[in-house]
């Protein structure tokens, strides 16, 4: 195999960032597109790429021979079976998180993906972050010595649409999930128990699906490291997501990117610019880099950055942080069936 | 009155800053000092700084009709008995913090401090220093909308000897309690609950006093807000101090304080010096700060910067922070006799 | 026009960077490289990106119907008559810095491009960095006032080979050139003089050409501005390229930029990564930015960002800078003929 | 010797400082101040802080015999007079930069303490900066290699008044020769040549002084090291003292002092307190601790680390720096009778 020919299931936003990203390697080529909704501007907008098919029907792509890897972007409740589809179709699949929202429903997926001895990367995109994969290294490296404490801020600029929200899973299925995956990466050990608490205090919509948009989320790790996690769906100054890792030796943090160094001083005070917006613009890079790595992996048979595991354990978590705040005590992974 | 004349009871460490500070101030004067060890180094001491008394007995400074006010610098078993003496003598009263280890002795300590008139303040002396003073000046002003979380990172650049632990009441109430106290200083609300974790994993020595080494302490207020502090007694990096408050405008953080804002750039990097050390080098300005403060209330009848009260929530929630380890589950300080 | 079609001339690093960069573009096409040494390697990678045409001879690129703009990227010398024989051919232009290292000629070239009523871009490219379009926007709003001082940091990582060197028209010429682009940018106004000194510090290369390493730079403008500038050829920390501007209402500045956030405190100090290592990782998204605006300059016939007379200003000041050196005093750009 | 007896002239601002901070130094005593007009305000001052003699008479501190050392705060034209009869009196000597205006006289007051074997220290306070002094500290390691490039930026918050402008000697015998002597103890080499530029920007009133309100001045050292300082008489944003120090192995600056480390994140922005407002506020330590270091050579006879010639280099520095203005062209010190 000298290139991956990739089909891609969902048109939505994220669909088509891969879809960019994969145009611009030589190693990977677009040779399919499917959505619900195979629109006009859909049309236009593969043909533009040079995309040549487009369709409705995602077993199209999935049957297709001339297809290698199938990249899941569909919604949610689509994941599994899609996965377990293109599993036994001997594609290799990359999926956006989570996989699932029923921790037993994922780990079917991830059976049949062993069984079809495929490859399946989970779209943690944050570790591919230069500031996160520098600090990963760091810490890997053992520069700062054992690790004690990883101390996430992970807080959006505003908070998604009321339609959104009533799918989305929650603060913790649909937002932390990804610190949950960057607490596990930088512990570089398994969680044994979730604290979780949380309010509404940012819009009371949250309240009216049950939601909460505030959460501070603590962890404990098998090598007794700790990890808190404080979320928020609105900070007024922008995309807010950095990460510190203390030791026994020292310790490292990733501060926020920012559109650029420029600091204005004058009567009021010393003054830049805010953060870079959203993730967008933050994990711009990211998102080029975790399919990059995606690409090379099938291509080379090289063991993957993210894979189905970490997408179970992330919900694993995100289920635990959920009963926490039910119960009002700390949750321990072992009690998820 | 146009000074207010000071004795002070207990000359080590503490004891000697507090009176020095108070040297420089023309409206203070340090007229006695009480220690169980009156050396002969002591003697020297106050002598070159013009204070007359130098005892062994520190209820000759209490009954002494020409003092004012009494600073408590002694170990922690002594203050109780020490304010309920000196109120009744009706001598305003500073005292190191924590008051006591046992709530119901500070709320006999209260009680006596009330019935008298006179005036006790806390030694929580991190609300003078620069940088919160600031921080909790511009959430006080709204800068920040309604505050929805105060996270704060206290680690200390070592741990104490063995003999301190021993007696030290363990990392809640001997370290943390300041924390809780700034906890409270910045939302601006009382704690409703306590939720703390935590491990010996700097020193195993903690845990031969049943102590922890490394907590992380989430607490709700009545206002909705919560906070987060990660506490370590070993930062190998130095004194960390430093305070985040995010509220629903925008975001406020102090940082630490540098010896200086030298940066040497070569090949291997860019690189600045350590923090400022420890306390003594960090809160310097705060202990002038709180002492003058106490001056001033005293001297014109003014509202205390921190009072008793403040000594007795601290208290509580570090006993709740406790509880909370003991039993795995967040305590409510209603719980708290 | 729905496309600008492209033809460049010299397949060097830059060459193939704007190549690279146009071939992103929906809005151009690039038809044809053509180079001195059209190699095997050359025509492997203009096959690898669709480019039709590669020879050995740029009038042929020149003469095709099928382009509308030539990117000059060859060696200074080729410039003046490729611009010459494109602006007779009708076709707009993009060319590298410097036009020429004599001012004569720059003339005679910028007279041909105003007679044929093509456009003509200079490849100052800094003009387009996040942190200075920034940092001029803020300027040109007045946001500091009126322009006192402009001072402009300007260190490369290593020199250049003894090759270069030889054949670079001097750290003046070849260097410092984009820093009195910059500084003309940044004031707003015109240069009337130039003093400049330098030495040779780094290496005793540069004196066998009879070149400097390190030089500072000042020039007055004609609105009463200053700037200062200072450049060497080996920053050993990496690229450093930082602007400052000082004014009636306050100061702004940019800072370098980093491949990372990330900060790593230990015993030893607070160490960061080092700034970006030279033009093509720190200019990476100005390049791509001054060629889509040219392109969206030719295509809609709008005012280019930066034009031959730009071009001109700046080989001025070198040539004064040069001067001053050679006389040991301040030269007028009125005395240059 | 066990303490240091001082006398101090001139009871301005300056002198008021220097008195408070000797009192507090257990190896100085403040016998007696002198002032051409000894208030009744200043007799009030001096009684509270237990300083004997008060007169208006500095004869009378210099004839003293139970004076050691004079500090010399009153204004610039007594400065060399004072030193003569103070050196020809045996007494050691502090004294308020410049020395005079007029190198010859500060020659001649030279001439006299090396005759009568007295110490004299010139207030170039800011070599005392924990900033600088650590920069120096770094440079003096040979932490960035040999040094290429000296940049410093000083500039004041607001312009004096006019009647001190009258009399100040202008840009560059009052405010930049602070800079003049940062720059020679950062290169470590002597000046040989000077270009200065400058004009009024700020206010036409220092041009009815014939002065200048902002300048631009280039030093050239002996060991090929250059300088290159830019002050300005108003920077809205606050006192803006900044040195960087570049190397052949690296580069490292001292970046402004800051009232506090808080950071307001909101909508508008990233927003800080502007630096320390002025020279009292940014060097108050450094005050502390050139007096420290004068005492402490004093009486223990050891260097002094600033003497009456970096004085004289310093006017030097600044009288070719005038000198260049007039001439439009650099001078060398050489050329300085």
């Amino acid at each position: 195999m000298s290139k991956v020919r990739v089909g891609i299931i969902g048109a939505g936003r994220i669909g088509k960032i891969h879809a960019d990203n994969l145009l611009r390697m030589a190693e990977a080529e677009v040779v399919a597109i499917s959505d619900l909704f195979a629109s006009e501007e859909l049309m236009a907008w593969a043909s533009a790429r040079g995309i040549g098919i487009v369709t409705t029907d995602s077993t199209e792509l999935i049957g297709n021979p001339d297809i290698d890897a199938i990249f899941i972007c569909s919604s949610t409740d689509t994941h599994v079976p899609l996965i377990v589809q293109a599993a036994e179709a001997g594609k290799h699949i990359f999926c956006e998180k989570p996989v699932s929202m029923d921790v037993n429903r994922t780990r079917e997926a991830l059976h049949a993906v062993e069984k079809a001895g495929v490859k399946l990367q989970i779209g943690f995109n944050r570790r591919f972050d230069h500031n996160f994969k520098r600090l990963r290294e760091l810490v890997g490296q053992g520069r700062i010595g054992e690790t004690h404490l990883v101390k996430i801020t992970s807080r959006d600029p505003n908070p998604p649409s009321p339609e959104y929200i009533k799918v989305s899973g929650g603060i913790f299925m649909d937002m932390a999930i990804h610190d949950f995956d960057m607490a596990r990466f930088m512990a570089g050990s398994e969680v044994e128990s979730v604290f979780a608490q949380g309010g509404v205090l940012v819009d009371p919509v949250f309240a009216e699906y049950d939601d909460l948009d505030t959460a501070i989320t603590t962890l404990t790790f098998a090598n007794g490291a700790f990890a808190v996690i404080d979320n928020s769906r609105r900070a007024a100054y922008g995309y807010d997501q950095r990460v510190e890792v203390f030791g026994s030796k020292g310790a490292a943090s990733a501060d926020n990117d920012y559109p650029n160094t420029v600091v204005v001083s004058d009567e009021a005070g010393v003054v830049r610019d805010k953060p870079l917006h959203f993730f967008l613009e933050r994990y711009n890079e990211a998102y080029v880099e975790e399919t990059r790595m995606f690409i090379d992996s099938v291509l080379h048979n090289r063991p993957l950055p993210v894979e189905g595991f970490d997408g179970l354990q992330a919900e694993l978590i995100a289920m635990a942080a959920k009963q926490s705040v039910k119960l009002g005590r700390p949750v321990k992974l072992s009690e998820l069936a």
